[in-house]
């Protein structure tokens, strides 16, 4: 075996990566979506990776795939997904995957795992939720893929996994579990850094706003006696933007996706608006902050205008902090290995990281996006910057796993 | 034949009003979309009405119903729509038209018309037009229903109207026109007011605007780096919210009718916003100077914001004003049988007169909406307000007429 840092390591990751592009290829991405025969593939090929790692891979009912090694001692869990959304990016899961599997393959003591249907093409976190006993047998009864509407079980039976038992995370097996991602921002490409160590995964918070008037005829109603939704749910949204700067933290992002006015005709004053409104942050007393920087928004909104607005809470997750002592040991691997062009951030997207980190400590390793570019066939990273972070990563785990 | 302002004309009027209201009754209201069964009925009943008026009646090939009467001297055009909205009112339309039949039941010299498709169930305004030299064989080729798409060639041939020919207004016949209409807003009941005494007929100038940002994702896009579509769209409007009342006439109108946020996600960053906005007002100084600030708004956003917003022009219209002569007379006549209960008004919503404007004096009486209700079945007027209005409209001809 060679040297944990010898470069042929990093080599030899990186060309498990582009060997795996392969697999689904669409234009300079993949397309891989869940329990496809693309991504059947996909699992096959890596399962394969795996036993030339010296590993025994399984393949369970939900087609999560856990590389397990034999060897004694502490011991690591790594890994990501491997599917794709649609046309989407070569990096986006596969990287945290074949990066888990050439640990093992550089000699560490890590057990690689492949959880299914992250993206969510039938229900989001599909594996990690499954593997940490969060996915019931009704809900997979339940879950239909959300382009075509095909159910989960069927599914699951055309790929050959009906029957199969799903593995459940092994109490007490595992020191910790990390995650090699691509960021999906531009945050360090814009900085000139080539690493990132994640303090957190953020929460999002998401809620609707209803505003309720009184539909009405926009050329004989006066302005004097409208009840316009429409122009309510633009003042509050005004109050919003006056309002979170002044109380949200460094990275908090909030966002408006989808603004309906009813019924949307263009002489018709709108008798209703619909706002999908949502924050994330990392950090659960700024959450609780802008949560009531909201809340005193509609109270005003309500004192000052004559259309009523309703919040309704549609999500609220937990924050998942990332391990400290992971975290430490990562920011001295990459400081080690790419002085002064790292920094600590946090993740603005959801990971399986998220369904770990409640039963060991977890943490994920962050590399450039070209463009930030996300979700798009043409995401991408450079190859000295995907070696690097392998490095990191290694260097990292090793620390850990010695610490 | 009985005095002008015996109550037994009034009465007559009233009558047959409420007769009209049986023929496609729907609840309080009456439902007869052009060209259907009900709507051809009520054709065929309003017809038989003029004979019993001495008039001479005809319909033809758009189904425009002319009665022409056969006395000298000077003559006036009266009338309205017979046609109504789905499940709408008894009075939109209805009211204009058989006040015209009773003028000339009353003695006047008026040739009472129906015009056709004034609610736009295929074009709009399809009778007026017609009878204007507005509407071209290719665009009766072209138009379908709105609702269920049909061409109004197979409604024609249904109809029974195919192959007839199309009336036009014939030069010099008639010394003005008058259509006696709903309110369709509440200005005169909140005033405890009987009658309007209509100035013009507002002009609508539509809008679209268009801003671009970029689509990106909620989470890993920070708020710096972002350009979103949407929020710029929110500052935008509550400029115009700002800056319109400082600029508008007593009884301008603007209303944004719809925001659509693109792709609309709860995730997605609006890489796309589109609004429709539209201003209304009788006076072509106003419509220009309200265009001037919109397009400042449109200059200070693209001056502020990241995300470009380009304005285009949907439809600008001109303000079609009543004429000052009747407008004296029914004013004269409202102050005469409703001393102090009367006021001049502008209309807010489209009507007939609009396109009998341009070719002959023309001029409108408003009726008070009970709660302003208007496209509704509830929609109603007292009966008293009613007669009230037709002996004010019978007073004002019979003074144009002699003026």
């Amino acid at each position: 075996m060679l040297a944990l840092h010898d470069t042929s390591n990093a080599e030899a990751f990186l060309a498990d990566l582009h060997a795996l592009r392969q697999i689904g290829a669409f234009k300079t991405g993949v397309h891989r979506p869940t329990y496809t025969p693309q991504d059947m593939e996909s699992r096959r090929w890596i399962m394969e990776r795996m036993r030339e790692a010296g590993l025994e891979p399984t393949m369970d009912g939900i087609g999560n795939i856990l590389g397990r090694g034999s060897s004694t001692g502490p011991r690591l869990l790594a890994g990501s997904h491997i599917e794709s959304q649609n046309e989407a990016g070569w990096l986006d899961g596969a990287l945290g995957v074949v990066a888990a599997v050439h640990l093992a393959k550089a000699g560490l003591p890590v057990d690689p795992i492949v959880f299914a249907d992250e993206e969510g093409h039938y229900g989001g976190f599909v594996g990690s939720r499954s593997f940490t006993g969060l996915l019931p047998e009704e809900e997979i009864d339940r879950l239909t893929n959300r382009f075509h509407g095909k159910p989960l079980r069927d599914a699951l039976r055309e790929a050959g996994l009906e029957g199969l038992p799903r593995m459940q995370l092994e109490k007490g097996r595992y020191k910790g579990f990390v995650e090699m991602h691509i960021e999906q921002g531009r945050d360090l490409e814009n900085k000139g850094l080539r690493v990132g160590v994640v303090t957190g995964i953020v929460a999002i918070w998401q809620w609707k706003i209803v505003i309720t008037g009184q539909q009405n005829h926009a050329g004989t109603t006066t302005m004097a006696e409208r009840r316009d939704a429409g122009l309510t749910a633009v003042r509050l949204l005004s109050m919003i933007d006056q309002e979170f700067p002044r109380h949200c933290a460094e990275r908090t992002v909030w966002t408006t996706g989808r603004i309906t006015l009813d019924p949307g005709g263009q002489s018709i004053i709108p008798g209703r608006a619909e706002i999908l409104f949502q924050f994330r942050d990392i950090d659960i007393d700024v959450l609780n902050r802008l949560e009531a920087v909201l809340r005193r928004c509609i109270q005003e909104s309500n004192r000052r205008e004559k259309c009523p607005a309703v919040l309704e809470r549609m999500s609220a997750a937990t924050p998942a902090l990332c391990d400290p002592t992971i975290q430490r040991c990562l920011a001295e691997a990459a400081e080690q290995f790419a002085p002064g062009k790292w920094q600590q951030m946090p993740s603005g997207a959801g990971h399986d990281a998220q369904y770990m980190a409640p039963h060991m400590p977890s943490a994920m390793l962050f590399t450039p996006s070209i463009n930030g570019i996300s979700h798009h066939w043409s995401e991408d990273t450079s190859d000295e910057d995907l070696m690097l972070g392998f490095q990191v990563l290694a260097e990292g785990a090793r620390r850990f796993l010695a610490a």
